[in-house]
C-alpha cells in the first residue's frame, strides 16, 4: 500500500483534497479579503502560461486585445433588461471617491465625495464595450471589430470556492461586431472551438462543446454555448463560453453601420471567455492523492532539477554538474517551445523538497547525488508515473549526457489527456427513462459521470418544470453537444418526439 | 516647407499634440466614464510589449509573478498612518455589493446590502501584501521574498489626462521582504537600475535616475528613488520609482521572523513600480509632427507592408507578391526577437492607410505597387527620417528579393535613443545662483529643460520653504541624481555649505 503526499484522498473526501492540492502545491490561499484569494507563484506561473497559449490562439484568429474600464456606470447596465437583471445580485458598488477621518480616529467614505452615479465594478464588459463599438462602428467597412481584453472582473459570490467561484478573478473577455447574423454565430462557433482546442491540446482537458439550454443562457444572450469538462468526482464543469448575442446588446447600446445599401443596420454581437476557473479544471482533472499533475505545455517549469546538497566542499562540484544539465535542457525543445528546466538551490531538505515538486504537480523531477554525479547519472521521476508496482518510488537512473527530455514530456502530455478522455468517455452513458436518471443518481456513487437523454427542448415555463425535476436530484442540464447523431427516440421529461440530446449530471 | 500629418504641431502647441497623437495613432479616447481611457489596439499592444520585456527583467532578477486582491479592507489602510493620510483622498471606496429595483424604473444599491467595512479599490498594494507577507514569513531562512504583480490600480483623479493622470491604471508593483536594511535597499537600488536600463534600451528613452527629496517620497517610505525622463518641451515626467520602506510596513503589519540567533525581528520591506504612464512618455520623447515613433523594440508591427490594391484581378499577384516578403521578414531576427511584420490587407485606400501608419509610428512602411513588382522592388519607408532634404517623403525603392530589416531596425531604435540622449544632455544645465534660476524659467522659452543646483538637503519646515519657493516659479524637485560628484559649492537656498546637487524642473 502506496502511502501518499497529501494527508487527504479524492475517494475519501473529494473536496478537502481539492483544498488540500490548492495549499500544497502553493496555487492560492484565502487573502482576508471576503471571497478574494491570493493567487501564488506556482498559481499564477500556470495562469500565465495559460494567457500565453490561448492568448496566441486569440490572436492567430484575428482578435487584437484592448482594455476597458474597470468601472460601469450604473446607467449602462439599465438600458439592457435581461443582463442587469442577471447581474444585479451579485454587483460590487462605489459610491464615494474619498475617505475622510469619523472624529474617532478612524475613517469612513466622506459625504461629500459622494458620486452622482455610482459606478459597479465591472462582472463583465458587454455594456462599457457596446458603448465604444458604437463609437467605432459607423460603417459596413466598420466591421466586423473583433476585440478581446485580459482582465479581473468582479460577482459578489456568497459561498466562495478558491479558482472555482471567487468574488474577483481573473479571464479574458472576447468582444465582436459583425454586419450578418450569420457570420456573428460563425464567430461564436469559432471561438468555442478555440476553447475546445486549446483545452484540449494545451490543457490536456477533455471537454464536450455544446449549446446551453435556454434556462442556462448568458443574461442578454440569444444563444450560449459552453465547453463541459468532467471532474474525477463526476461533476461537470463549465469551462469556457461563447454567447451569440444577437442585435439585444446593438439596440441597447446604438451600434448600428450603414449598409452596403446605404441603410442603417443594428450589428450583430458576441462574447466568450474563460477565466482562472480553468485552473480548477486542471486540478479536479489532473490531481491525484499526490497533489497535483500540471501538464507540461502549461507547466511553468517542465523540469526541476535538485542537487542533494549536504552543506559541504562537495556540493560546488554537484551544483555545477546539475548547472550543465540545466543549460542543455534549455537548449532543447518540447512541445514547440524552449524546455522549461528550473535548477533548485533553495536551502531545503532534499526529501522536502523532493515531495513539495511532486504535490505542486512539475512533470519531470531530477535528483542527482554524489553517487549519480560520479556514474554521470541522474535520477528522473515522472509525475505521471510516479510509483513502480511494488509501491516504491520511480526514480530511474539515467546517463546525465544525452538525456533529451523533448519526447518524454511530450508523452507526460498524452498520457494525461488520454488519461482523462477515457475517463470522460466512461463515464457519460445514455439513457432513455427518467427513472434511470433517478436510479442512477441516487445510488450514491462516487463518480456518477453524466447521461445523455434525450428530449424535445422545451421552453419557457415547460422548461422550468424540467430544471425543478432534475433540480430535486441535484442535477443540471449541461449542453447538447455539438454535432451530435440526430434525435430518434421520445423526450424523456414529456414523451414527446425527442428533438436532440442533452447532458445531464451535478456540477460545480 | 513641409506639410506635416497632424494639424496641431509641437511647437504651435505641445498639450493639444500630445492629444491630438494619441488619438491619430489610435493609442486611447475617453471612455465615458469618468477619469477612466479605453486603450485601443494599438496602444494596447505598445502595453504588451513593455510588459514582456519588463517581466523579462523582473524574472531575470528572481522575482515571481502574483495576484493579490483589488479590494482592500479599510482597516488596512488605517494601520499605517503616513500611508493611508496620502491616499485617502483618492479612493475609490465599495460600499454596497448588490442593486435594487428603486420604484421608479431604475436601480439604487441595496441598503441592505450595506458592507460592515468598507472595502477601497487598490490605489497601491503595500497593505493587502504586507498581510500575505505576515503569514509567509517566519524564520530568516524565509527571506528574501521577492514578487511582482501585473494589476490595474485607482485613485480618483481630478484632472486626468491619458495614460500620465487617469483615474483606474495599468502597472506592475514590485514587493519585496529582507533580513537587513542594507539588503533591501540593495533591492531598491537594483530595480532602480532595471527601470532605468529598461528605459533606455527598450523604449529608447534616456532618464536620470536619483532620489526624491523627501517632500516627493512615497508615503510610508523611508526613501524614494525614481527615473526621470524629460519631454520634448523640457518638463519632466517621473517615469518609475522604486521605494526602500524601511521597517515602516513590516510594524504596520506585523512581517517579523526570526534570525538566525531565534530573535524576532521585523523584516525590511521596499516596493517598485511602473505603468501606463511609460507610453506617455514614450509619445511625449518619441512623437514628432507626423504623429508617434514607436521604437521597434516595444512596436507591435515593426513592418508593416501594404500592396497597393485597386480592386483590379493583378490584386492577386501584388498580394502574394507581398506575403513571400513577409515571410521572409518574419523569418529574420531584429533585436533579439522574429521581426514582426504586418502584411495590410485592409481596404482603405492606399495613401490614407500609409499616412494612417506614419501617425501610427510603425517602424518601417513597405508600401508595393505594381510597378515595383515589375521590377522585382518594394518602396521602404523609414519613420525616423521620414523627409528628404528637399521637404519630399524619403521612400526608398529597393530590391525585394534579400531584402534584410534586422540591421535597418537596429538603426531605428540607436537613432530615437541617440536624439532623445543628446535633448537631455542639452537641456540640463548647472547654475549656483537662485536668481539664475528665476530669469531661466521667466523667458518663456519653450523648452526650458531642467536645472541642476546645489544644496544642503533641508527637512521638515526649511524644506517646505524652498518647496513654496519652486512652486511660485511652477518648479519642482526632480531627483538628486546617483553617482553624482561630491557637491562643492553653496546651497542656492540658503547659502549654506551644499551636500549634493538636485534637479528642478517643470513636470507631468
Amino acid at each position: 500500500m502506496v502511502k501518499h503526499a497529501l494527508s487527504v484522498t479524492r475517494d475519501a473526501d473529494f473536496a478537502a483534497w481539492y483544498q488540500a492540492v490548492i495549499t500544497e502545491a502553493d496555487l492560492a490561499e484565502e487573502s482576508g479579503v471576503r471571497g478574494c484569494m491570493v493567487i501564488r507563484p506556482w498559481g499564477y506561473g500556470i495562469w500565465e502560461r495559460i494567457q500565453r497559449l490561448l492568448d496566441d490562439r486569440i490572436k492567430a484568429t484575428g482578435h487584437e486585445n484592448c482594455y476597458f474600464p474597470l468601472f460601469i456606470p450604473l446607467s449602462y447596465f439599465e438600458q439592457e433588461a435581461a443582463h442587469v437583471e442577471g447581474f444585479a445580485k451579485e454587483m460590487a458598488v462605489v459610491t464615494h471617491h474619498r475617505l475622510v477621518a469619523d472624529g474617532k480616529g478612524g475613517l469612513v467614505p466622506d459625504p461629500a465625495a459622494k458620486l452622482e452615479e455610482p459606478l459597479v465594478v465591472r462582472p463583465t464588459s458587454e455594456t462599457v464595450i457596446g458603448h465604444a463599438f458604437a463609437r467605432w462602428v459607423q460603417s459596413w467597412r466598420d466591421l466586423p471589430v473583433l476585440i478581446n481584453q485580459w482582465a479581473n472582473v468582479v460577482r459578489w459570490e456568497m459561498r466562495t470556492r478558491m479558482f472555482l467561484r471567487t468574488s474577483e478573478f481573473l479571464w479574458q473577455e472576447g468582444h465582436t461586431a459583425h454586419a450578418s447574423a450569420d457570420e456573428a454565430r460563425a464567430e461564436t462557433l469559432r471561438m468555442l472551438e478555440v476553447y475546445r482546442s486549446f483545452a484540449e491540446d494545451d490543457l490536456a482537458v477533455p471537454v464536450v462543446a455544446g449549446e446551453k439550454p435556454e434556462n442556462e443562457r448568458f443574461p442578454g444572450a440569444v444563444e450560449t454555448w459552453s465547453i463541459e469538462a468532467m471532474m474525477q468526482d463526476g461533476k461537470a464543469l463549465q469551462a469556457g463560453t461563447s454567447h451569440f448575442l444577437g442585435s439585444n446588446f446593438a439596440r441597447a447600446q446604438n451600434i448600428r453601420f450603414q449598409n452596403a445599401s446605404g441603410e442603417l443596420e443594428h450589428a450583430q454581437t458576441t462574447s466568450w471567455g474563460v477565466s482562472t476557473r480553468m485552473i480548477g479544471a486542471v486540478i479536479m482533472v489532473h490531481g491525484d492523492d499526490d497533489g497535483l499533475r500540471v501538464p507540461p505545455k502549461i507547466a511553468p517549469w517542465q523540469v526541476v532539477i535538485m542537487p542533494m546538497l549536504r552543506d559541504v566542499p562537495e556540493d560546488e562540484a554537484l551544483v555545477a554538474y546539475c548547472r550543465e544539465l540545466q543549460q542543455a535542457l534549455a537548449a532543447q525543445t518540447a512541445l514547440g517551445e524552449p524546455v522549461r528546466a528550473l535548477l533548485d538551490l533553495k536551502p531545503v531538505k532534499a526529501a522536502t523538497k523532493r515531495w513539495s515538486w511532486v504535490k505542486k504537480g512539475a512533470p519531470v523531477v531530477i535528483e542527482v547525488g554524489g553517487r549519480d554525479m560520479a556514474a554521470g547519472n541522474v535520477s528522473v521521476i515522472r509525475r505521471d508515473r510516479l510509483y513502480r508496482q511494488d509501491g516504491k518510488l520511480d526514480s530511474v537512473a539515467t546517463p546525465r549526457d544525452g538525456l533529451a527530455v523533448g519526447a518524454l514530456l511530450e508523452e507526460v502530455q498524452r498520457t494525461l489527456r488520454n488519461e482523462a478522455t477515457e475517463r470522460l468517455k466512461a463515464n457519460i452513458r445514455p439513457v432513455s427513462d427518467f427513472a434511470e436518471v433517478e436510479s442512477h443518481f441516487a445510488e450514491g456513487a462516487k463518480a456518477p459521470g453524466w447521461l445523455e437523454v434525450q428530449w424535445a427542448r422545451p421552453t419557457g415555463a415547460a422548461l422550468d418544470k424540467v430544471v425543478e425535476r432534475l433540480k430535486a436530484l441535484k442535477l443540471t442540464l449541461r449542453n447538447a453537444p455539438a454535432g451530435q447523431a440526430a434525435a430518434d427516440g421520445a423526450c424523456i421529461f414529456t414523451g414527446e418526439p425527442a428533438v436532440e440530446r442533452v447532458l445531464v449530471g451535478r456540477a460545480y
